[in-house]
């Protein structure tokens, strides 16, 4: 079985790069810090996630510099070292050709990618514990070893990571689905706002505040993300825009019924497909309503008696709506749980709906 | 200053018309219960919501039916009564004109949207405190008399809720911006993942679940609701298009850094507009991260802790990345509280970062 020894090189000492080497360091392992600007490699070393000058050849380069400049770098580690080489891009069918373009032998490469991220970037917003539990996608070419494969395979799991192994095409398809398709819906749909009157947007509700949320990340990153994964992406927004037509064609013969329902409920089919927490499919979760007072320590005296019924609360969303006095929580619980649960809440003086 | 004495007519039994009819009955007003299915009325009638036989003349009538036969109704109902009659539909315009074909004297009507809701719908799901603190949008067209206007605002506030007045067509664009394009952008991003292999939905994380929460809801009604506000919708859909159609381009020639940042830009100015909690607008809060074991009462215990702290959590989100077997909470405070909350926190044997 091949071993994480060390020493391991991150070239990037971003977010990403320097959690890395936080988790690496914290086992034990030697990590060499490298980055274009020396004050983030000074940053990332302060912090304990490695060394700037390490004298031993690596046994493995990650690769954790911005998605333009991913492929170059592999590359050049490729030249330089006989490490194994990988990277921690968010696509990856760019960095493979990129540095196919620059280099013969990719055998010692395997591209991956941690599934984990802040809205918080640089050194200083790293953590050693980043990756605990997340899915670490790795992405085996056909020219990869399986030493390789074997090794980066390691890495992910010293980060705490669970490992999904797919060819470099499914991966850049299904972040495209699951992540860069949604980015760019929630960017249009929040485009809209900018031009409403402040009257207009006092009606905004929960829903559009979800859809929203993440159109606030950085579009700079986003930019490089999606125009790399812009053969993936293509195929889905050329569906969004026949359906878009079918919808506002329907919409202007007056009679849109049939096709609109038929987008709609292809939007369900949909959402129901949306792994809920722990990568496990929707599992029937039953919500509780419970009103509470805005102020200090309600939640803590709420979560307390809940606590008490006995019922683990799997998810719960805090009601946002304009103006409320009081705030409304919705726990939700396994179906079992419930009864038991309303009967505590109710017996201490909650006001609860189910 | 017109009193609201009732009694009040409700046609229309279902989440909204019985919730209303539960906030008046709890005010002593005398609600009238109609419903073209009887159940329906019966069984509103027995939580408490009002009577099916009330024999003095209404003050008010409250139309609460399904989108499409709103105008129909309402117009019926100002023939057939002298009373004032309001309508909760969720689109104003088309209400207005299906029932000004059908009757003459609209000084009566005014419109109103109750923006309360639920997953669940019919009698059962209602509640008595459901407009507790929401927004009620009034919406007077020209000839709608000022007696009227001031009646139905009392019936909102008698419903607890923060009345908005607004003219019918900006509601319909205000509604068309901040509910109905994001329910069909959340429709049209989830649709893409109907023919998604599992392994790619594995890679799912918080934002695609965000993104495609509200595409879960209920095709039938929505379909109604896009259908009446399609002439506000359609110039919002016809912005989109062309913004993607300009994203395609921009992706298709390989180029596409400044278009696509134009696009993503445009995104956040529109994102960070969204009113916040209790419709102020985005306040400065700070995120602290919790590390949590995934089990009975650790949130309870969290939430006890930061409040012994004296922060009070604005906004919490529980991270449901797929496999982790520890869980994570993010806590939104605002800035005067972090260092104490982490202080406590940490103290207490939390893992914490902010």
């Amino acid at each position: 079985m091949t071993e994480l020894r060390g020493p391991v090189r991150i070239v990037g000492t971003g977010l990403i790069g320097t959690s890395i080497g936080l988790a690496l360091t914290r086992l034990g392992v030697v990590v060499e810090l490298v980055d274009a600007n020396p004050d983030y490699a000074l940053m990332a070393e302060r912090i304990g996630a490695g060394s700037r000058l390490v004298q031993i050849e690596p046994q493995l380069v990650v690769v954790a510099v911005p998605p333009d400049h991913v492929g170059e770098v592999v590359a050049e580690q490729l030249e330089r070292t006989d490490a194994i080489v990988t990277d921690a891009a968010s696509v990856k069918s760019k960095p493979l050709t990129d540095a196919s373009r620059l280099t013969k032998d990719l055998s010692r490469y395997v591209g991956s990618h941690p599934m984990a991220g802040s809205e918080r970037s640089g050194p200083l917003a790293a953590r050693a514990d980043l990756f605990d539990g997340a899915t670490w996608a790795i992405t085996p070419h056909e020219t990869s070893s399986a030493d390789a494969v074997a090794l980066v395979r390691r890495l992910a799991e010293a980060c705490g990571a669970r490992t999904v192994e797919l060819p470099v095409e499914d991966h850049d398809l299904a972040v495209a689905r699951v992540s860069h398709l949604p980015q760019l819906m929630s960017s249009l749909a929040a485009g809209t706002l900018v031009d409403a009157p402040s009257s207009h947007l006092q009606l905004s509700g929960q829903g559009v505040r979800d859809v929203t949320r993440i159109a606030a990340g950085d579009p700079g990153l986003w930019t490089q993300i999606v125009s790399a994964n812009s053969s993936a992406l293509t195929g889905l927004l050329e569906q969004i825009r026949d359906e878009l037509d079918r919808v506002l064609v329907a919409l202007g013969k007056g009679e849109s019924g049939d096709e609109l329902t038929a987008v709609l409920a292809r939007g369900v089919s949909g959402a129901v497909r949306v792994p809920g927490k722990h990568g496990t499919p929707h599992i029937d979760l039953v919500s509780v309503l419970v009103t509470i007072p805005d102020r200090p320590g309600q939640l803590a005296r709420l979560f307390a008696d809940a606590a008490e019924s006995g019922a683990n609360v799997e998810d719960l969303r805090i009601d946002h709506s304009p103006g409320r006095p009081a705030g409304e929580v919705e726990l939700d619980v396994k179906p079992g749980s419930v009864d038991q649960l309303v009967e505590v809440l109710t017996e201490r003086g909650w006001v609860v709906h189910r």
